[in-house]
């Protein structure tokens, strides 16, 4: 079992309750990442639906989460041939963090009937930037478990070049050796510096929903993340994710409304 | 009061529980539009919240509605300051119809910090199209209530010509003269033919889940809606919908992931 599968594990304490822990190595600063959480509580849902695979997911953030024991708590909603519908709680002393609409259902690999192309371009690998190691004191662990590899100039606010547009792009996978499943997508649409970095703003900027698409089951090797935005203002910003695989198939789409930071 | 805030009304019950009358004139065939519902369902949320305003809305479809009356259930999950987080659930005879999570806030009105420009172009609306009025025995009631003026070459799949990408562009108000809102966007962003049909599909496609956010309250006047489709497979299509209001702003976003028909 790989650490991310051990990491995202849920423990059947009966039909609609799941027990977990949530664990320190995916923490941005203190708090949990948002996308890990997400795989935790799908892990939950799927593994009481008799599909297999979570389709779409909408997530409402209602407070940070600390690593430790929580609680996964199903409410099903419908269930039908073609998809099952749940309501998904993740809960820490019976406080809830996040509240989850999940639909799953079986995606067969099959080719599209009609697919666009890759929302932006991005250049190949080998011409993208590995960021420096945070310092440990930062708490920034999520950045040990993911291997990130940026288009240049999404990062260029870094050296304070901002794109001026809300924009990031990146090579991703995890550092151990596992491939993409979709709880690796979960997180992964969770996982890019906000992209309202590129546009000058700077600090922790708190996810309000986040929904996110399963549209395929994702090839072996790195997934390739677009992420841009459409509108900043009056303290909100939307974000958009686009995951592809290593075999050019669009695997995931996520968007998010966040609120701009004050860093 | 307009008709379409009449057929929007939310009557307190307690605070947590609204009653509402499905209208029959917001039909498509025999089942009340997605979109209207969701405006009902947010006429229950606003009022009972501190915040004047629906920012986001996740919503999964779990069965059609019929008109009549319904109640709409209400579970606070979190207020402070800058947000409200609810749990709204739509019913009839106890059954539930939609399931919600909605965050509510109040936007100002201020000039965007970054705007991007439309996702597409569109005519002028004297170059687009109207379509026939239905016949009356097809339900088709939400047509009398809306105006829609569509780019031509997204409805060439009417005389057998789609574009063979899934889009669909026009111009959209109420036929009764109210000026668009939150509610009107709320039911806006799902009241296109579906996107597929200019790739060449046909038939009922159910929505399974929509999220739409509200990012700006819209000027008088005309609605520019922009739908498009990144990947249809597998019998599943993704549709979003960017509302652009008379004043050239971003109002509104939506994506829906939903079933191809076999019509």
């Amino acid at each position: 079992m790989s650490g991310f599968d051990e990491a995202t594990r849920a423990v059947r304490v009966d039909e609609n309750t799941y027990d977990v822990h949530l664990d320190p190595g995916y923490a941005v600063g203190g708090p949990l990442n948002g996308g890990y959480l997400l795989a935790v509580l799908l892990r939950a849902v799927v593994d009481a639906s008799p599909h297999e695979h979570p389709v779409t997911t909408s997530a409402q953030f209602l407070r940070v989460a600390p690593p430790g024991p929580a609680r996964v708590r199903l409410e099903p909603l419908k269930s039908g041939k073609t998809v099952t519908m749940t309501r998904a709680t993740l809960l820490q002393d019976d406080v809830p963090l996040i509240e989850t609409l999940v639909t799953t259902a079986t995606l067969n690999d099959v080719v599209p009937d009609w697919s666009d192309g890759p929302a932006a371009a991005i250049p190949p690998i080998e011409e993208c930037l590995r960021l420096p190691v945070p310092d440990p004191s930062s708490g920034m662990t999520l950045s040990e478990r993911t291997e990130l590899a940026f288009d240049p100039p999404t990062v260029g606010w870094l050296d304070g070049r901002p794109t001026g547009r809300p924009e990031v792009r990146a090579y991703f996978r995890l550092t151990e050796s596992k491939e993409p499943d979709p709880y690796v997508l979960a997180m992964a649409v969770d996982c890019l510096p906000p992209v309202i970095f590129s546009a000058g703003a700077r600090g922790w900027a708190p996810t309000v929903d986040l929904t996110w698409h399963l549209r395929a089951l994702p090839a072996p090797g790195w997934l390739t993340l677009l992420g841009s935005g459409r509108l900043i203002g009056d303290g909100w910003f939307d974000e958009e994710v686009e995951v592809w695989d290593s075999a050019g198939r669009l695997v995931a789409q996520s968007r998010q409304l966040a609120r701009v930071g004050r860093g």
